[in-house]
């Protein structure tokens, strides 16, 4: 691995842990295994290094995410496949981790990755509940954007409530509720 | 204001802003004009303080959260005053935020009000689902317990969307699609 990936990889791990504020430039050498020198070759800072790991993240998030909302079967069993995909649910979500952290939401550049991918996650839902309404397989009363917005909130949610939990099950509960609630607009 | 008062309120907002992580006790002395030596008279430390002022804010949130859930009208209705709550929604949920810190999620003595608040919050809402099913206002499919833990997940997701996004937007979007989603449970 290169050692700007060392570090890439070393940052993304630590942002998902400790967050950004809790994230020392040190530990980052300290786990990488890279010198201070070596850092700032390749990264101006903590910023710059942290907003690199953070599109990383984005973007593997994205890919697993797709995976689900784009497999074979009718809308709902897409939203329901990334509603229950094998999650680690206890670690969190990397990405809306990021939404606590005070540096990280007063900064553009680490905000923009964030919200991006939050963004994109429920623009694709909607387009699976706007193509389940076109299909009839939902009732046409659902607003795909807003149905959309609830269930990333869920997800996002459910790992606040399991965190506080040390449990999954609110996060299992929480899923099966959304599923609940949106099996009731499926046309018989 | 008592001094102990002052230092629980000063603690309170710090957390809220910067995390536990992200609050030393240097911050809390100046924030609530107390002295070192003074807030050591008061509590054993920063730990201590956090949790009493943990405490605090799960109850503020409970008298909150209440006042809506307890109000008159049907189960939909008190639900969706809980959910309409004028919020400071940039800010996010002082409680929620706090099982995103992992010190926080790692002290016994500190998690307990936070997951003590969802508990709460998911059984009193719950209670009203199953109510609202006793009285025919809502269909007998939904389970109250799973329904409610995705209601609560809702608004911490919520939160967390829209911090990512700097606007309050996707937490309304989030807030009227679980809206849409429990209508269609609702007897006619």
């Amino acid at each position: 691995m290169s050692t700007q990936d060392r570090l890439i990889e070393s940052t993304q791990a630590l942002l998902w842990e400790r967050g950004y504020v809790g994230t020392s430039p040190k530990a980052i050498q300290q786990r990488s295994g890279v010198g201070q020198g070596s850092m700032y070759h390749h990264f101006t800072g903590k910023p710059d290094l942290a907003a690199a790991a953070l599109r990383r993240s984005a973007e593997q998030m994205r890919g697993v995410a797709e995976a689900d909302l784009a497999a074979p079967g009718t809308a709902y069993d897409r939203i329901a496949a990334y509603l229950h995909r094998d999650r680690d649910v206890l670690r969190g979500c990397r990405i809306g981790r990021m939404a606590q952290d005070p540096d990280v939401v007063a900064d553009p550049q680490l905000r923009a990755p964030v919200e991006e991918t939050f963004d994109w996650l429920r623009g694709r839902i909607a387009e699976l509940v706007a193509q389940g309404q076109a299909d009839g397989e939902f009732a046409p009363g659902l607003d795909p954007a807003d149905t959309a917005a609830a269930v990333v909130a869920v997800v996002q949610g459910g790992y606040v409530l399991a965190r506080a939990a040390d449990s999954a099950e609110p996060f299992d509960r929480a899923v099966r509720g959304a599923l609940g609630l949106l099996a009731a607009h499926r046309t018989a």
